[in-house]
């Protein structure tokens, strides 16, 4: 048996500080957000989420956003993004000098009412004018396309139906869709299989996965996607987050987990696997429970096993 | 591209009440590992390591393994095994009514020294006889490489090494060989490179893949390993267990997340993921931490983050 060809290159999308960080209940200072931004940018992350321009009231851990924005120095080779679910957050992105933002969307339509209060049919009409309002101030839009491989209210997500979100949301001009498995439920037949029909649609390019590991699977999906041809991936440096808004979603894949394989595997990403390591340590001592990650914790001997 | 095919079925070896439970400071009541054995049998593992018939002053855990054999109601359909590192181990087991044993090897040198105080050559020559004597006694014998893919002192180990030792343990008569990432190490493609190597000398049906978790890399090596055909795994309930002997070695792959991922690709194992969780439950009371199985924590909510 021929065993499949892996993309040579990876680019990995640090989302720590907002998926990672929303659902924290010690609230983190903005001088050590900022700090943990400019740890996982100097150690080669080419992409990094830093905040959420969403209600305060609703996530109070993002409500410094647009002082995280202003206050991180940035690096030339970096991309920061930070996700805007409204029009008033893209006036506090773009006033806060974001070039680039992201989009929340959801593949079940009870996950989209009860996390973004709005049915996902009125939810994309209201992210094609986001994304034109976007465009027309020089911001690039993201996608995330959340419950894409189960729902914690619907269970089973029809593969159609992610296929046509996912055309729809790079119709309106999304440059790439996260594909997301917001209650880390995927098993690695179903990645593929998910990968092979919507890359019969859409560039593969477009396609970036955005796993949790809360049932241990991710990095076996990671392979499984980077067989299908798959080189996105976001990941969360510590393994920290979960979804606020998903009962019993938990942990985001680890960035250190992710990077060991890929470059095990022998995988160019640009990252430096023990500078993120460092950047874990910067935003551990703010968290009050230990950090997820395996590898963060086979390195720090820190294993409560 | 296409895809790879994988095993309709696959064995699954719970390893959690020996590798599992050897490393646990607090000692577990004899009762309660009897209890354990017989729920891990009746979730219809088809194998189950239920102790080490080791010297009670080094593994102080292992003291009863006498008593755990002789306590447990035997189910038919069920294999039973042991650790047995010498003769006085493999009279002891024999007396105590087991009909298959397992030894336990080294791939590196210096781990083979530090664990079982025998030059790797030494200590094959010894079980050889040890296999001998057991086979005439009506036992049979499985094999453990340990450190195959890589060493806590020595770093790499070659891959050519790992062979030669997998083809002398098959020619001294074990049936199958487990294939150890003892330190939890390897990436998918070293363990594809690794099985691709045996699979040229030995029958694929001969080697198992015994796999820690230690960085997250577990069931990413198993998709990797089932693509490449093997169909023989070892698990640990709950994810109990690591390595006493190699300095931050720590857990085992978890049986719940195995199953999850095997039951999720379609492949059968004849278990009751359920039952395993009910099977984690029994001695979870016994241990002084929580287990980290992934798929447990999902499950019993408990997930610290």
């Amino acid at each position: 048996m021929s065993r499949p060809t892996l993309p040579p290159r990876v680019t990995v999308v640090e989302v720590g500080p907002r998926d990672g960080l929303q659902n924290e209940a010690a609230q983190i200072p903005t001088a050590v957000k900022i700090s943990f931004v400019e740890a996982l940018a100097a150690a080669g992350l080419p992409v990094v989420e830093i905040a959420a321009f969403v209600n305060p009231a609703r996530v109070p851990q993002m409500a410094d956003a647009a002082a995280v924005a202003r206050g991180i120095t940035r690096r030339p080779a970096t991309r920061y993004t930070a996700l805007v679910p409204n029009p008033r957050g893209l006036a506090a992105a773009h006033e806060s000098g974001m070039t680039e933002i992201a989009i929340f969307a959801a593949a079940s339509e009870t996950f989209s009412q009860r996390n973004i209060n709005q049915t996902i049919d009125a939810s994309l009409s209201a992210y094609a004018t986001l994304v034109h309002d976007a465009h027309a101030l020089g911001i690039r839009v993201r996608g995330y396309l959340s419950t894409a491989f189960g729902c914690p209210f619907e269970g089973d997500v029809p593969q159609s139906r992610v296929v046509a979100l996912t055309e729809r949301l790079l119709a309106m001009g999304v440059f790439e869709v996260a594909v997301s498995d917001t209650i880390g439920v995927a098993t690695p037949g179903q990645v593929a299989d998910m990968v092979e029909a919507l890359a019969a649609r859409v560039p593969i390019g477009a396609i970036a996965l955005h796993l949790h590991d809360t049932r241990g699977t991710a990095l076996a999906n990671v392979l499984a996607a980077l067989e299908a041809g798959v080189t996105t991936f976001d990941a969360s440096a510590g393994g920290l987050g979960g979804c606020p808004f998903a009962p019993g979603a938990a942990g985001n894949l680890s960035t250190e987990d992710l990077l060991y394989m890929l470059h095990g595997l022998g995988i160019e990403t640009g990252v430096d696997l023990d500078a993120v390591v460092h950047a874990s340590g910067v935003i551990a001592s703010s968290i009050n429970h230990p950090l997820p990650s395996r590898y963060l914790q086979a390195v720090l001997g820190s294993d409560p096993r």
